[in-house]
C-alpha cells in the first residue's frame, strides 16, 4: 500500500511539476513574450499539456488507483492519503473517458474560434463567431456525451470547474437571489445621484499605484518572497508551486479602481494557493478546491474585506498622502461611497457586488438554453439583449458590448461562469463564519490585522488544498449546504447603508 | 524512409519543446523568479530534463535511428536530412550510456548549488558552496565514466559542449599562446600608464545605458520582435525558439563597460541563434554548433567590431550625447584606447582581449587536476590564487573574486571554460575570411552598416545550426583547420598599435 502510493505520488509529482512548467511559460506569455515568440509558444505548452495528459492516463496509473481504491479504507477520509486517492479516481476517470482525438479537436477548434472571437469582437459582428461557437458546442456536448449519464446535459462540463456541482444546484441558489437583485438594482437606480465615483477618476500616477497596491497586498498576507507582481492586459494569479505564487495586474491612470482592487481580487487568490499545506505539494492537491471556492476568496479580499469601511479606515490616509492631489480633498466617507457605487454596466468584468451575479445568471440561463436546443445561435444575440433589458434595464448597442464581450466561449469554457456567482456567495458564508469565530474582526481590520483572518482562513480552507470538494469544505466550515441567504442579507445591509434606501 | 523520419521529427520536436521549456523556466529564475520557488523550480528542471531524456533514449528512437542511418546514403552529406541523422544519432549514443537517474541528480545538485553559489559569493565564503561544489565534481566524473573509453576524463565533459574536442587538442591550442601571452601582458604592463579608462568610471544613468546599448543590439541585427533584453546578476543569452532569443545584461552605472559590451556579446549569441534557417525549428539542429563556435560569434560582435575603430567612429557621437557630462570632453581616440585598456584584473568577465585567454587557461588547468585528483577542493582556492600570481601577476583578496567569481561550476559546466578560448581563436579566424569577402567591411561598418557582415556571417555560419561540428565548420569556411595564429597576429597588431609597443 504505502509502495503502490509512493509509486502514484511520483509520477503525479512529474505530472504537477509539468502543469506548473505550463504556468510558467503561459505567464511569461501574458507578461514579457516578445510577439515573435507566440508560434513556439503554443507548440511547447500543447506539447507539455499533451505529455502530461499522456503520463496520466497509462494503464500504470489506472492499476495503482486501482489497487489503492480496493484497500484505502485503512486511511481516515479527511487523510491526505485518501484524499488523494478519492481526487485522482476523479480525475482519471473522466480523462481516461473523454477521446484524446476529441481533446485535440477541441484544442483545434477553440484555437481558430479564439481568433474568430477577437476579429468578430472587433467588427461587432456575430455573425464572423456564430459557425466557430456552433462548433465548439457540438464538441462541448459530445465531451458532455462520452461522461453520462447526467441529468442535464450541463452537470459533467460544471463539474468540471465546480466538482459535484450540477446545473439544478445552481438553479437552486439563482432562484434565491434573482428577483431580489432586480429589485435592488431598481431601488438603487432610484437613487443613483447620492454617489458619484468621480474622485476614482482624477490622475493617478502608476508607479505610486504599484506601491501602494504592493503594500496593501503585503499587509493582507501575500508573502512577496513567494510571490510576485508584474503587468498583464488580463489581470490573473497563476500558481508554479506553493512557495511561488504569483499575481499581475493592470494600470489605468485615470481609474484608480482598476489596479488597486484588482491587486487585492488576485492577492486573495495567491494568498489561498500559499496557504495550502506544504504536505500536499506536488500531489496535485496543491491547489484550490475549485474556481468557485477560488472565487470566494478573491471577492472575500477585495469586497468583504477591501471594499469595507474598517479597512479603509486603516488605509485611507496612506492612500491620500500618495495622491495628494486627487484624494486630499476627499474625505473618508465620500472615498467609501464612490468605491461602493452600483451601477447596471454591460460589461460583467466592471461590473459592481450588486449587478455582478446578474450578469453571470443571464450567461447560466444562455448557456443551459443553448446546450438543452432550445435556443438556436440564430437567436443568441436578441435573447442576450432583451435578458440585459429585463433584468438590468439596460440594452448592447451592438454585439461587441453584447454576446460577444467575454473570452470564454471561445475557449469552450461552458459550465464556467456559475463559479464566479458561487464564489460571491459562498465568500459571505465564510466571512460570517468568521465573524463568528473573531468577534472583534472588525476592528483588528480597522486597525491594519489582518493575520486573524488570515490564519482563520488558513485553518479552515487554504491548508486543504483540494482534499474536500466545495460542498464538503462549505458542510465543514459553515455546518450548513452553499446557501444565498447570507450573501442576499449582506448586499441589503451595505448598499440600504450606502445608498440610504 | 520519409515515414521514419517524419516519425522521429515528431518525437524530437517534443523533446526539443520540453529543453525549451527549460530554456524558460532558467531564464525565469534568473531573471524574475521570487526566492522561494528555488525548491520546487529545481523540481520543474529535474522533471522536465528527465521526462525529455526518457522521451529521447526510448526504443522507438534507437530503432527509427538504426533504420534511417542503414538507408541514410540517398541523401547528400550536406542535407537537413543527413545532419538530423548524424546529429541525432551523437546525441542517442551519448544520452544511452548516461543513466537517467543521474541526470536527474545533476539538474537537481545544480539547481540547488547555484542558489548556494549566490550566497556564497555574496558572502566571500567558499566553504558555503564547497560541500555542493563536492557532491558535483563527483556526479561529473560518474557521467565522464559512462563515456568512457576516454584518453582523459575532462574528454567527455568537452565534448559535451565541444563536439568532437579533446584535452589534447585543448592543451596544443593553449601551448600555441600562453607564453606570448604572458610575454605580451608583461610588455603592456611596462607601458600600463600610456592608457587610461577612467572616463569609462564617470557616471553612466543605468537607462540612458540601456536605451544605448539596446540601440546598438538593434543596429547590429538583434530582432527584438523575437527577443527581449533583462536584467541578471550573470549576463546570458538563451533560447526558447528561433523566433524567440532573449539576451540578459547587468548594469553599474560607474562603469560603462559592463553593460555596453555585456549587451554586444550577447547579441552576438542572440543574432546566431536568430539567423538559424527556420527549416531546422524544433529538430535539435536548431541550435549553434557548439559553446566554442558560439563564442567565435559573441567575441567578433564584441570585440573585432564592438572594440574596433571603424565602430566607433560610426557610434561616439551618439554615445557622446547620451553622457555628455562623462565623454563630452572626451574624444573618440582617448575613449577607443579606453575601452581596450589592458591590465591584469581578478574577474575573467571583465577581462581584455589581451588577458582573457589566461583566465581560461587557469580555470582549464584547474578543472583538469580536479577531475584527475590531483588536486583537492580544500586546495582549490590557493591554487586558483598562486596561478593568478604566477600568470598575471596579481591575487584574490577573497573567494568571492578567486574562485567564487564564475557560476560555471555550480551549474556542472566542467569542460566548458575553453570554449571561451575556442571562441576567441575562431572568432579572428572567421573575421579575416569575412574581410576577404567584403573588402570595404572597415568602410561598412564605419558607417553603421553591419548587414553585409550579417549576411555573410548568416549565410556562412549562423544558417547551418548544428548542422556540421566546429571542425567541420571551421574547415569549410577558412578551408583548414581551427588555428591559434591568427588570434596571436591580431592581439600583436591591434596592442602594439594601441599601447606603441
Amino acid at each position: 500500500m504505502e509502495n503502490k502510493l509512493h509509486e502514484l505520488k511520483t509520477i503525479l509529482a512529474e505530472i504537477v511539476d509539468l502543469q506548473h512548467a505550463a504556468a510558467v511559460l503561459d505567464w511569461e506569455q501574458q507578461t514579457y513574450m516578445p510577439p515573435g515568440g507566440v508560434a513556439a509558444r503554443a507548440d511547447q505548452l500543447a506539447t507539455l499539456h499533451t505529455v502530461a495528459h499522456r503520463l496520466f492516463v497509462s494503464h500504470e496509473v489506472g492499476d495503482l488507483l486501482q489497487g489503492l481504491q480496493n484497500n484505502h479504507s485503512t486511511w481516515d477520509y479527511d487523510s491526505d492519503e485518501a484524499s488523494l486517492v478519492r481526487f485522482t479516481v476523479r480525475h482519471y476517470e473522466r480523462a481516461r473517458r473523454i477521446p484524446i482525438d476529441l481533446v485535440a479537436s477541441i484544442t483545434r477548434a477553440t484555437t481558430l474560434a479564439h481568433e474568430a472571437w477577437v476579429k468578430a469582437r472587433h467588427e461587432a459582428d456575430y455573425s464572423l463567431f456564430k459557425p466557430h461557437l456552433a462548433e465548439i458546442l457540438d464538441l462541448k456536448r459530445r465531451q458532455a456525451e462520452h461522461l453520462s449519464p447526467y441529468q442535464h446535459i450541463y452537470d459533467p462540463l460544471l463539474d468540471e470547474h465546480e466538482p459535484d456541482m450540477t446545473a439544478a444546484d445552481v438553479q437552486a441558489m439563482f432562484a434565491g437571489i434573482k428577483d431580489d437583485l432586480i429589485e435592488l438594482v431598481q431601488a438603487i437606480g432610484e437613487r443613483s445621484g447620492s454617489v458619484s465615483d468621480e474622485v476614482l477618476r482624477r490622475n493617478y500616477d502608476i508607479e505610486r499605484q504599484r506601491a501602494f497596491g504592493l503594500n496593501v497586498a503585503q499587509q493582507i498576507g501575500y508573502d512577496l518572497k513567494r510571490g510576485r507582481l508584474d503587468e498583464a492586459p488580463h489581470p490573473f494569479c497563476t500558481t508554479f508551486a506553493i512557495d511561488d505564487v504569483r499575481i499581475t495586474t493592470r494600470f489605468d491612470p485615470n481609474f484608480m479602481p482598476t489596479a488597486l482592487f484588482g491587486t487585492i481580487h488576485e492577492t486573495g487568490h495567491a494568498v489561498y494557493e500559499q496557504g495550502i499545506d506544504p504536505a500536499l505539494n506536488r500531489t496535485g492537491l496543491d491547489e484550490g478546491a475549485s474556481l468557485g471556492i477560488h472565487e470566494s476568496q478573491s471577492r472575500l479580499w477585495e469586497n468583504l474585506v477591501g471594499r469595507s469601511r474598517p479597512f479603509w479606515q486603516h488605509f485611507y490616509s496612506t492612500l491620500q498622502s500618495s495622491f495628494p492631489d486627487s484624494l486630499g480633498d476627499v474625505d473618508l466617507e465620500r472615498y467609501y461611497k464612490a468605491i461602493n457605487k452600483c451601477k447596471p454596466s454591460l460589461i460583467r468584468v466592471e461590473a459592481d457586488e450588486v449587478t455582478y451575479n446578474l450578469h453571470i445568471i443571464i450567461r447560466f440561463e444562455l448557456e443551459l438554453a443553448l446546450l438543452s436546443g432550445e435556443l438556436s445561435l440564430d437567436d443568441l444575440p436578441a435573447a442576450w439583449d432583451s435578458k440585459y433589458e429585463t433584468y438590468l434595464g439596460i440594452r448592447p448597442a451592438n454585439d461587441a458590448e453584447g454576446v460577444l464581450q467575454d473570452i470564454h466561449w471561445s475557449m469552450g469554457a461552458f459550465g464556467y461562469f456559475p463559479t464566479y456567482s458561487i464564489g460571491n456567495l459562498v465568500s459571505v458564508q465564510f466571512m460570517n463564519e468568521a465573524r463568528m469565530a473573531l468577534p472583534d474582526l472588525e476592528d483588528q481590520i480597522a486597525q491594519g490585522k489582518f493575520d486573524g483572518l488570515l490564519d482563520w482562513l488558513r485553518t479552515n480552507i487554504y491548508r486543504h488544498g483540494s482534499k474536500f470538494t466545495p460542498k464538503e469544505l462549505v458542510q465543514r466550515v459553515t455546518g450548513g449546504p452553499m446557501d444565498s441567504g447570507a450573501y442576499t442579507s449582506y448586499l441589503h445591509d451595505k448598499f440600504s447603508e450606502v445608498y440610504e434606501l
